[in-house]
């Protein structure tokens, strides 16, 4: 399937991620059509149309899947029920319901993970208090325990060390299935953002080095500091991933590189990813605009870089700066949002380095 | 005047100018409100909001003033009056009547430009019938007459050659105004875009070698193949236009390069312009963004040329053209038009030269 010029693109979810997509949808002479509740989003901003209701009004998404000649996500908390019923009238949604269950539980995804033949960082199922202290005993103390859904932005996370009382950690995810990652002394975090269309094809972006701060990701830079060999495993195992997904669209694959240049999977992200805000500016074609033509069934762009780069998010109180400050530092793009809090993500600064 | 992060900018015009002057001030984090008549205008597909009515409605034009910040323009035939009654609402309008109405009659353009110091190719005001006979007699017999007002992609344009008949070509024209402009054996047309921001600051791009056909642009080839010494002149002599019209936004001059390097302006237009089409693939900072931010007061960003690069014009029927054999020829971006016509600018396709 290859949509023709001038067809409409459903995305589900109305935040910045959104707003990206319907802009690079623009472009390309698509029109959008936005699904997601609440009034005033970053993303209906920029669409044709908005529909204001709740991912699990089944009438609603049965009229969006009737406006959309397909639809997309920039959320992966989207319910899968939601999807599920998108398709069931006939329309397609690119990623499927299939990577998005998989990326919706942290334990499916290392799982997936690993029977792809990536490995992470060491983990263990934990649904009792007893499983925890024995994942503890086994993995040592330092450690991160992670609900098994719905956490992103450092939410639903509690770090522990070793003088940390598991029950304490264990009552503040309150009971919630979750999921014990042990730390690994690893140099640096790195990511690959890629896009695969419907035929199996694949680009990959250049991996940045990305540094985060209280679980929320602030900075890139790009190129990661790393061996070429190692920025060639990393997109290698990405592209494996996407592949045994069968996904369409732009994937975001984390992961830690080890001392000995291995690497270890952290998290991948079924949709475009805050580490490739980037690509726009600095890569032949961006990642926004990759999305939509993967989803679109149209040819991917190359995903060359064209210089170095460096990316910082503004969060929170970051985007109190005046317009001169933030212009003065690179390529400002602000998402729209009116009320500043505090670890939201209010926009971002490219910087040509190179 | 600086606007704040999140105000509102009006657009006068619905077309593909203000299209992506929305999308680029929605980069930036403001609003946008389109005013004009229509329906699904390629400008109001990705704005906030579009008030549907009439330059002459002037009820509507004074609630447009009261919900903008500052309003811009995307089309310099927008009425002088539109204009003046959002003014007297209180609401400034960047570019202002000044320069709009001079850029809406070719005569008193001509007037200005020579006022500043700036040479024109040879022309003659044309009233009735006996002055053209004058001029074509002054001038020989190859000129184009063009009406005073309201032209545009060479409408109310007509040829002259040495066998045409005066009358008829007066006739054509139905008895309007008109300017009779003699052909000068240029060696190229270029183009100046420039951006000039509330205290005088600009920043000029790197003028672009311009073809046409049937009186459109075609293709814009940048750099154009002239001295160095040639566009700095060419770049002089649009700021010292931005300059006299005490100018805010971004304006574009076109211009023959003479054979002995000397320049002669052809026209100005006080907008954005399709031969800067290609500045935001190719500059650090588009000519779009840099409206934006002279018209919010924001500083202005480096208009530095990152690459060569060509732009080549979607033009009718050229959109029927698969979406895939387009985007295999560059960067894509199409206007949201639903209906091709003859001479209708569709979109452009931006390539990487160099």
């Amino acid at each position: 399937m290859s949509l023709p010029i001038g067809a409409t693109i459903g995305i589900l979810g109305g935040g910045q991620l959104g707003r990206m997509l319907a802009m690079a949808a623009a472009k390309l002479g698509f029109k959008t059509l936005v699904f997601a509740p609440g009034e005033n989003l970053p993303a209906a901003q920029v669409s044709n149309r908005h529909m204001n209701a709740a991912y699990d009004d089944v009438l609603a998404l049965q009229a969006f899947a009737g406006a959309c000649d397909v639809v997309t996500l920039e959320w992966e908390n989207v319910p899968v029920s939601a999807v599920e019923t998108i398709e069931a009238v006939g329309t397609r949604v690119r990623p499927g319901a299939g990577a998005l269950s998989v990326a919706q539980d942290r334990v499916e995804e290392k799982v997936f993970l690993e029977r792809c033949g990536i490995d992470c960082a060491p983990w263990r199922a934990v649904d009792t208090v007893s499983d925890l202290h024995d994942a503890l005993a086994e993995m040592g103390p330092d450690a991160i325990l992670k609900t098994r859904r719905d956490g992103y932005d450092g939410k639903g996370q509690v770090r522990l060390h070793g003088d940390t009382d598991a029950l304490s950690a264990w009552n503040e995810l309150a009971g919630a299935s979750a999921i014990l990652e042990g730390f690994v002394p690893f140099n640096m975090e790195i990511s690959v953002v890629l896009a695969r269309d419907p035929i199996g094809q694949v680009v990959t972006y250049t991996p940045p080095h990305n540094t985060h701060a209280r679980g929320i990701l602030r900075h890139c830079s790009v190129p990661a500091p790393i061996p070429e060999t190692v920025a060639r495993d990393a997109q290698r195992l990405a592209t494996k991933l996407a592949d045994a997904l069968d996904y369409v669209g732009v994937l975001a694959l984390e992961m830690f590189v080890m001392p000995d240049g291995s690497l270890l999977a952290n998290e991948f992200a079924p949709r475009v990813h805050n580490s490739g805000h980037w690509t726009p500016e600095a890569c032949e074609t961006g990642q926004f605009e990759n999305h939509i033509r993967a989803v679109a069934g149209w040819p991917l762009g190359a995903s060359t870089l064209l210089y170095a780069v460096e990316m910082e998010n503004l969060i929170g109180a970051d985007a109190a700066e005046s317009a001169q400050a933030m212009l003065a530092r690179g390529s400002v793009t602000l998402y729209g949002k009116e009320e500043i809090r505090p670890g939201r993500k209010m926009g971002h600064i490219v910087r040509k380095t190179g």
